[in-house]
């Protein structure tokens, strides 16, 4: 996951947010050692390097606000699903931490990255730490399906591991396949988002048939969400603060739209100019830009987006989920991909 | 952990490298992607950076190796202890992994590290990989205790990741006391020794008596080891092919000899030579060594190394274990800490 679209947030994420920061903030503190608890309050925005509190909640938390609507999908309370949210958002942060160091990112949420202002190594040390953490408030849960659900989070964590490494191997590689990236992006993006939707549902012990249709809503809208970002990584939004036009096309980002059209007939120019070891200057990207739509690596990323958006519904609808809750699932789902649902 | 003394391995520990070696293997195989698996049977020493298959097992399963043994001790087979076995050795290989980064280490166990051939993103992530297999091979574990264990292992992991963050901080510190020098090593080698030595135990459901016991005997022979790895960064052994003398001074590294030396009364000298800025040419070196000696740091610690092996042996005896595991239990205990037990 990268950017989102930043914009108000909805009135289901809003109230999420308000219950969820403080329950986040109480499980940081109570897992994580001092040094660590620092270096984690600084990354959520809670406080600033020097640690003084910013008075605000930082993220949006749509995976664990997720999770607790799938607990209340399974007839749950949030209460019984806050152990499920807060294990999924340690996890999606722990990524966030080494991802920014892994990308050399300097900014994150308009703020300086945590290994800028921490170092390297505690940055590595505060992602280790969560991840750790996430399993241990899993398992603390007084819930029928903790251990189930733990071994969901830590194979959708291994998904999403994965899928970060194809990411890497794909840098260096001028073969990737449209099918190989799809694989990628599910496992760098769905996977975890599949299991925010669904873990909820499988800590308070749901039945097997929604924890699947939960999941696989989720990682529908992962794959949505990861086409309306890679599109942005191009094409950009003059409505959103997130990517710049042509920022993926100047670091070469092998992303979707890309590799769909690299892979097209007749991309021979597309090819040389995009694999090349040419400079990429402002002109190329322009160039490279029409080549991507000739190829019809827009509209294919476009008409993928809104299959994936069409499989989510689809699933979603199918668990008999009660019409309030699925009503919301649909209000954040919405929010993630840009649309409404 | 750092080095361990290399030389030949006892009886049990060449029987338990034999078991385990195959067992990790499969393990990693089963649990990380392709990519990650590469990067795992280059670290472990079982392939070359171009994978092909070297012949050997790697590393001395010093962990694993306990963990059977603790399984044993609740009169449980190898087989019942295996999962606990492979998952403290995944989270320790996680740490080595991640360390080598964070101290740009570029050799370890004879060979470059796995930063320097596959690239730190990579090593990061393969880190993470093994972190989150450990929780996915201990919560598969058919056995009664197998949450609880998970449950511990995170414990034990966190207490090393916080011993990792004091270690990082003391060297920024001027002021780092002997107890919170002797703390951070009790969280950065103690704590996953002592897991290492109760897990088994708690995965087949042990007492608690016996897993406390278990878990207070190793954690008494981190510490010692600890100690031991200390001494031999400063003194050295001619008969051991590990640290080299002034190995740890040359880096102004705050060990537990040199701490407990600049903590005693009439150290001015040394404080002058090892918290100032002059370079560390190898005549300082020389003569912080004599100081550190002087102010009775080597005395100290080897008289606490011997006391901690005396409590792990009172804590190990305590506890009824069978003659047999026992006597096993403590070869691989003196082996660890270098002298017969």
């Amino acid at each position: 996951m990268t950017t989102t679209p930043t914009r108000g947030l909805t009135p289901v994420l809003d109230t999420g947010r308000t219950m969820l920061g403080p329950a986040l903030r109480d499980a940081v503190n109570s897992h994580l050692g001092p040094e660590m608890s620092r270096i984690a309050h600084y990354h959520f925005g809670w406080a600033d390097a020097e640690g003084r509190p910013t008075g605000t909640w930082g993220g949006k938390m749509l995976r664990p606000t997720l999770a607790l609507l799938s607990a209340r999908a399974a007839g749950a309370t949030d209460a019984e699903g806050l152990p499920a949210a807060l294990a999924v958002e340690l996890v999606h942060n722990f990524s966030l931490l080494h991802d920014d160091i892994m990308d050399a990112d300097e900014t994150r949420r308009g703020r300086a990255t945590a290994w800028t202002v921490f170092g390297v190594p505690s940055a590595i040390l505060a992602g280790d730490a969560m991840v750790t953490a996430a399993t241990s408030v899993l398992l603390a849960a007084p819930a029928a399906g903790a251990t189930s659900a733990t071994v969901s989070l830590m194979t959708a964590t291994q998904r999403m591991i994965d899928g970060q490494t194809s990411d890497v191997e794909f840098e260096r590689r001028d073969d990737v396949t449209l099918g190989e990236c799809l694989r990628m992006a599910g496992d760098k993006t769905g996977a975890l988002l599949g299991c925010a939707c669904a873990l909820g549902a499988e800590l308070v012990g749901a039945e097997r048939s929604l924890i699947e249709g939960l999941d696989a809503f989720g990682a529908h809208i992962g794959l949505a969400f990861q086409l309306a970002d890679d599109l942005l990584g191009i094409w950009g939004d003059p409505d959103r603060s997130g990517k710049q036009v042509g920022a993926d096309l100047r670091v070469r980002k092998k992303s979707l739209p890309v590799v769909a059209a690299l892979n097209s007939p007749g991309a021979d120019e597309l090819r040389a100019l995009y694999l090349g070891p040419e400079p990429m200057t402002e002109r190329t990207v322009q160039r490279v830009t029409e080549l991507v739509e000739r190829a019809g690596g827009r509209d294919w990323a476009q008409d993928e987006a809104a299959r994936q958006i069409a499989a989510a519904e689809q699933r979603i609808t199918a668990t008999g989920t009660p019409d309030d809750v699925l009503g919301e699932l649909l209000e954040v789902a919405g929010f993630i991909v840009g649309r409404q649902l």
